[in-house]
């Protein structure tokens, strides 16, 4: 409906601009955790907002020489998969199993949305998120872990408690943060401990 | 409360949280116009990953030489302000002047909660930003004024029609797209033209 054709050259900005209609669709993805606030749940737009700025406020805690504007581009795109395949609750192990797939599919329908070379280069950062082979896809799944936990403690366990989460799950993710982040996995793994001494997280 | 004081040199990181904590406010600050499905209105964090995705996008329509990187970057913060400040409708002249010093002190506020020179450099991409007075600003100011065009199309007129506003009005805004992006202020331009002809937008 919103196509406008100008004139033949217009086919990329229109490829484009069909792209920018079909990915407003992740502010209605909804996430497991809640605002820093508790008053509802997070959306996936306004996820991925929060860690790209992260990326850029905490990228001093990264390895030397992390390419931290790339990080920022993978963020930005890291879960636009989930317009079709939806939020996966991480402590949830068929589910997360079962995503793959589904994430696969979607990326292959979203990114090829976009005009050559520009949607194989965005699947091409999203596909290195998820690989976590580079010191930037690490960081960048860091933070995707570190934010999360940020929202749960300051929520005095937060979906923790809803979800019957326990403390040692939630290390496992603290791990990844770690090899993203030495400081940043200190920080995690501190912010774990206090949640469980306040009882607001089962050890 | 999320404040963990594990050494003195945690100082700097403890500072970047509490901003991090702070910075979450921005997902409740509703903007005028509504996602695309017209569901619901957007709020300006969902918005600032949008704008600084489509930055990344649509950059080639951007004049040669535009550093996209700082784009997004400048695209991430340039709503914080909108914390203390909150959204303001731009068709609203009279808001629009009241809104200038209640922004800079909510910039004087909030970014001097990160260290220096962090707070000083973030600070400095918002005055970019608002001054539009660099080539990565204009085009950022651009994508900010495109969005809620295409969204109020895609709309069959939403928040234009619900607020009065007329092609006249929109038409300004147009202008700023067209300084940033000659393609793009055509686009936006067609757009709006289309939406007058469909009986969406009062001429």
């Amino acid at each position: 409906m919103s196509r406008v054709t100008i004139a033949p050259e217009q086919d990329r900005l229109n490829a484009q601009i069909a792209f920018a209609i079909e990915i407003d669709k992740l502010k209605r993805v909804i996430r497991r955790n809640n605002l820093m606030d508790d008053s509802r749940r997070e959306n996936d737009a306004e996820h991925s907002w929060y860690v790209a700025l992260l990326a850029m406020v905490l990228g001093e805690h990264a390895p030397p020489g992390t390419d931290i504007q790339r990080v920022v581009a993978m963020l930005l795109v890291h879960d636009l998969v989930e317009i079709d395949a939806g939020d996966t609750f991480i402590y949830d192990p068929v589910a997360v199993a079962a995503q793959e797939a589904a994430e696969k599919a979607a990326a292959d329908r979203i990114f090829a949305m976009l005009p050559a070379p520009q949607g194989q280069e965005l699947r091409a950062l999203w596909d290195e998120f998820e690989e976590r082979a580079t010191p930037e896809a690490v960081f960048a799944k860091a933070l995707d872990r570190f934010a999360p936990i940020l929202a749960n403690h300051h929520n005095e366990g937060g979906t923790w408690r809803l979800h019957a989460v326990t403390a040692s799950q939630v290390m496992q993710k603290v791990k990844i943060i770690e090899e993203g982040s030495p400081s940043l996995g200190a920080y995690a793994r501190e912010l774990v401990e206090l949640s469980v001494t306040r009882g607001h997280l089962a050890p």
